[in-house]
């Protein structure tokens, strides 16, 4: 399948009561993939299911450009106001280090938490799955979820890793919303000017195929006229010989 | 400029609390347009200025599919969280119309209400325009807000149509969002789908053209060996005509 893999994405953060208020970041993509995600708890309880989640981390700047960010946003393509996401900065690094005994720093971070979930994506399908990512609602409506990796052995399930992420909101979903029409619009446009640019060459190739076939059809005429004419030299030469033949004929007759 | 217009577009209704007692609905686009519009009022107060806002004039069912639903959306491409939206039912036309002292009916509204639309299109960039879109804030934030058409004439400024309208909520403009995005994604894939298509033609049409001039270059080669070998054959009668001439020359010789 066609997949069109765009290298950033638009994040619209601060205050989402106006557009004034808020601003427009060009993110960097660095993981952009469904995965099956095992989601579990909430409101309704016991329910446990595996669905197919996009999974999208971003490394983007915070407000005052100084610090880099790390966003990972967990969205549905079957339910669009499902969003669930976390952002850590390279000082809030620190402290999720320590606590989740994290050894790589916060630049190491995402290629590691990406092969963690390239994982999952390897053991998609598998009945008891080696990797799988598991996001944890939380009981209550609002309550923080929790996106993490577990690995299941003979011996037993180990965790590698468990970020604490925010459901969306009615506002941070708009903003995500927005965000996203942004980046869909974006590539919404290079597709129609890349049928653009395809139809106007189409459209050329098309007139070269008749030029070409104008060239090869006024070929084919001139080759048959050449054979005719050439015939036609031909006929008469063999026409004059037979004359000089007769001719000949007559004088030794005489 | 290449505009792709829709027929149809999303929308997405009932409670926006979860995707589940939330609808999608797909209702049709009876305009969609750029309307220089003046804005008043708001809570800045006395601004007033004129800005290129999007009209959307859609037609669909309402939730038990019943009764026919218009819905107009006044939005920014500018600001993606502006969002000024009013929806009136075939029957609550009939309040609308006594208020409003509209002589035609349900049906035949829409058409009307585009007409001086495109009369406000027509009047663009005019100094002092003829027909003027005219969008008032409400003072307060979440008031209601009201679209109209102004008529200015010699003698004086005539409304022809003033509707109330609804600010956007976070929930709905999450709502309007999330159909826009669908709408855009659908344009996207369309795209998508076309510039394959085109791709191929033109891979197509790439080899077509190479088969018709290797075809051209094939006939030049056949005229040019047809001529050579004509040329041969005309060469060697010569020849022999020339042989014979001498011969015929060495018998009258002798």
């Amino acid at each position: 399948a066609m997949t069109h893999q765009p290298t950033s994405s638009h994040v619209i953060e601060g205050d989402p009561s106006s557009w004034k208020t808020s601003y427009v970041e060009n993110a960097t993509n660095l993981f952009n993939k469904d995965v099956p995600v095992c989601v579990k708890g909430g409101p309704d309880g016991a329910s446990e299911k595996i669905e197919e989640l996009t999974v999208r981390i971003l490394l983007g700047l915070n407000k005052t450009k100084q610090h880099k960010v790390l966003r990972v946003q967990v969205t549905s393509d079957s339910d669009p106001f499902f969003f669930h996401s976390m952002e850590v900065s390279e000082e809030e690094f620190q402290s999720l280090k320590v606590e989740q005994s994290i050894l790589v720093d916060f630049h190491q971070f995402p290629d590691k938490f990406i092969e963690l979930l390239e994982e999952c994506v390897a053991s998609r399908g598998e009945a008891n799955p080696r990797f799988l990512a598991v996001l944890r609602l939380g009981a209550e409506e609002g309550d923080d979820s929790a996106l993490g990796v577990v690995e299941t052995n003979k011996f037993k399930h180990l965790s590698h890793i468990s970020l604490a992420f925010r459901p969306g909101d009615d506002a941070s979903i708009k903003k995500y919303l927005a965000a996203r029409l942004m980046d869909v619009k974006g590539e919404r446009d290079v597709w129609r000017r890349s049928h653009g640019d395809a139809s106007d060459e189409l459209r050329d190739a098309r007139a070269a195929v008749e030029a070409a076939a104008a060239e090869a059809t006024a070929q084919r005429e001139a080759a048959r006229d050449a054979q005719a004419a050439a015939q036609a030299r031909l006929d008469e030469l063999a026409a004059k010989l037979k004359r000089s033949a007769l001719e000949e004929l007559e004088n030794t007759k005489t």
